[in-house]
């Protein structure tokens, strides 16, 4: 007789039970093709269930083609319903490698850049807006949305960075993006196709220099100083598909570019008939006088502007934006809608709510003189344990600075030193296209140290130098 | 003398004013490379206002480039600071379609398919959450996370998933996406090639359509019945990139993909070593039966699985996944990565604690009470106003059915007309690859109506067609 273990203790209900334990013989061919099952009663009575759990498993198991027949007529198992089983592999061995032990990172000092101070993220009201927001809104908003975003947003946004970033535009030029990173592949699909060039700061984010790349696109890197870009080195014949700059606060050297090569740079892309791309992901944390402006305030025609709240409030949000030239939006808006239809919308509007309260510049407020104190503090203890055999590059703005060290050579040898002094540290050679010029130079990032930790990690640094 | 116009009831502080517009005309032209500004004591008594907001704004303007000179030997204008302006466009009046009118589509009665009852979103246990979340977590959480997501929602949705679909899943192959949509666009990056085919049922959902043609694959259309695709008329010799299928439900015709179907299909991608996507998106609402077993459960090494929650909570969470045959997982995450790196982590673990705490599974089972009822009203509508010359088909899942008519064309006129009558009615042909085949037939989405909608509805219709 037909014998199919029940569990009661299990979380399957009992129609599933029955059915699984069915649809699994027919499959494995245990039970073949033209083979009677029991009756519907018969079964019931053997399995010590109510009829109508085998009815309604028959019922699903006849939907889905396993087996024919009809009541009254008999039930039996279904031709082509076996599958022979290929390569049965045990998945939870493939995967070793478990991605929680990175996480547990305990004592170790890590000095990666852009990270802000994630024990004073305002949680208490970012909490309570996500809570009123998704109580308060109308119906119509957890629906879809529109790929440039939340209106709502795009208007507080709009005039926020009119305020603090020189910033130009319309709210209908901003599109919502999940993070800067999104911004980028999305400018990226938009403006490159295959073979294209695109000028680059040289060093610059290693993971940018992927996202253009992987589009098949040739990176022409420009060296940069402590005025960023050199753009008179860029030749004047090229036609790159984009320039690619930060600014505000050149990632990782730091330098901000000149207004005469800001002048530079727009009369070179319109002669040759290119976008600017301008990344400012920590531009609002500048410590010597008010924020610097934006390039894309300059020329709102040439220059598409990426902003991002990883920074200024956490990376875990992945919300930012991109200011588009009118030309653009449209074609961006469409590329967004087959990429991710749009960002989250509950988000967007916690986000805009909480601007519209006043709190994200209280925060930024806060956070500056945070950082400064953070900054102050690495420089401090340079100065303490290096003396004069350390140089401080780019500590103008940002979660970020590069330390310069007469005669050291941060080799791979040189980080597995430093982990062992339990420090993590970020050789400015790894961002470099041209390799060979930036040997002797480390980011360091303190948004996310405490003042001990900075201490401590610096004695480390001296100790792994040493 | 020099005048700066000073307005002390703008939201701009007075040294930014002072900055902007020095900075403005040195940019027009309006005061010249090598011209003198004034000292910061004349100036700052011209304008009545203290001494160092002058002295702030000039040192930002000197660290920017835009003046040269020193405190003591007077203050230039510096060279290379002007910029001549191209085109100055009013930008508001580019955008005059104003996307916040597609919003207010007050007593239109819309069809469309695949959206929730929005007023019934949990929207007080969500919130709650949310919120509790954002205050609980440790800090490491406001940090950068992984591309796959959330641990936590991994694993309770691995546990989900076998439970409720049949889906067998390590946590570690599942990856965490901004809604299907991601998921698609991450699949279509991840195996197409231009120039690949792509074997898909005919018709299927435009939207996915382009995300595949818009990699520059060709698509291979393959009729369906009301038993899903019709494997049979796949071309053995084929070696398509990927095939493409909605077993469960078919979009938009509805049909249950047979279990002979099933194992045809595995067995093809087998020999041609191709893999299957199997996109879900609506079968927790079956109203006949349990819910069908997944496909990606008869061979997890071929199928890849997308799910979302945007049917069963709602579209504006951007939440789906894609669990992977574990060769394919790390790939997908690099390309996550530098996609938007990962999904908001907080509305991650605000639905890992939503579904854990069994909320997910209660108001799945409490909207598919609701919806059955508003399948069956529409069903009993059709019929009373149209009798025999309609056919329902693909009414046993989900949030839609297709009704087709005798004798009638849903032309862009009949469409027009609809419009008219203040409902907005879905061709299934809009969405059909081989044109022509199903010009007699409509999607009536039925999730965000209520009962007098769709009364009304379908009443309007009749006018539309008589």
């Amino acid at each position: 007789m037909f014998w199919i273990p029940i569990d009661r203790s299990l979380h399957l209900s009992l129609i599933r039970q029955v059915y699984e334990q069915i649809r699994m013989r027919v499959l494995r061919g245990e039970i073949q093709a033209g083979e009677r099952l029991p009756s519907s009663r018969e079964l019931a009575s053997s399995l010590e269930v109510s009829r109508n759990v085998v009815i309604e498993a028959y019922e699903q198991l006849l939907a889905e083609g396993y087996i024919v027949g009809q009541q009254g007529s008999g039930t039996y198992v279904a031709e082509g319903a076996y599958l022979d089983q290929e390569q049965e592999e045990e998945f939870s061995s493939f995967f070793k490698r478990s991605h929680l032990v990175e996480e547990k990172t305990g004592e170790i000092i890590d000095f990666r850049s852009g990270i802000p101070a994630l024990d004073m993220f305002p949680r208490k009201i970012w909490g309570q807006i996500a809570k009123e927001v998704c109580i308060e809104v109308p119906h119509a908003i957890f629906g879809y949305g529109h790929p440039e975003g939340r209106a709502e947003l795009r208007h507080v946004l709009s005039r926020y960075l009119k305020r603090t970033r020189g910033v130009h535009c319309h709210p209908d030029q901003i599109v919502i993006t999940s993070g800067a990173t999104q911004a980028l592949s999305l400018v990226a699909h938009l403006l490159l196709s295959s073979e294209d060039e695109v000028i680059i700061e040289d060093p610059i984010t290693h993971d940018i220099q992927t996202i253009f790349s992987s589009r098949g696109s040739f990176l022409y890197p420009v060296p940069v100083d402590e005025f960023g870009m050199k753009t008179d080195l860029i030749p004047p014949d090229k036609k790159p598909g984009l320039i690619f700059v930060t600014p505000s606060h050149q990632f990782p050297l730091g330098g901000t570019l000149s207004i005469q090569r800001r002048i530079q740079l727009i009369q070179f892309a319109r002669k040759a008939n290119s976008y600017i791309v301008e990344d400012d992901y920590d531009s609002e944390f500048r410590y010597q006088g008010t924020p610097v402006s934006s390039l894309q305030g300059l020329d709102p025609e040439r220059v598409i502007y990426i902003g991002t709240f990883s920074k200024i409030l956490s990376p875990a949000l992945r919300l930012g934006y991109l200011i588009l030239p009118p030309s653009l939006t449209e074609r961006c808006k469409d590329l967004k809608w087959f990429t991710d239809l749009h960002t989250p919308s509950l988000e967007q509007l916690t986000l805009a709510r909480f601007i519209d309260e006043g709190h994200l510049e209280r925060h930024v407020r806060k956070m500056k003189k945070q950082y400064k104190a953070r900054r102050d503090c690495v420089k401090t203890c340079l100065k303490k344990e290096f003396a004069d055999s350390v140089n401080v590059l780019g500590d103008s703005t940002g979660l970020h600075l590069v330390a310069e060290f007469k005669g050291v050579d941060f080799s791979e040898q040189q980080q597995m030193e430093a982990i062992q002094q339990k420090i993590k540290i970020y050789p400015v050679e790894f961002h470099a296209i041209e390799k060979g010029n930036h040997k002797n130079k480390i980011i360091l990032g303190y948004g996310n140290l405490s003042r001990e930790e900075i201490e401590e990690g610096i004695r480390r640094l001296k100790c792994t130098l040493t």
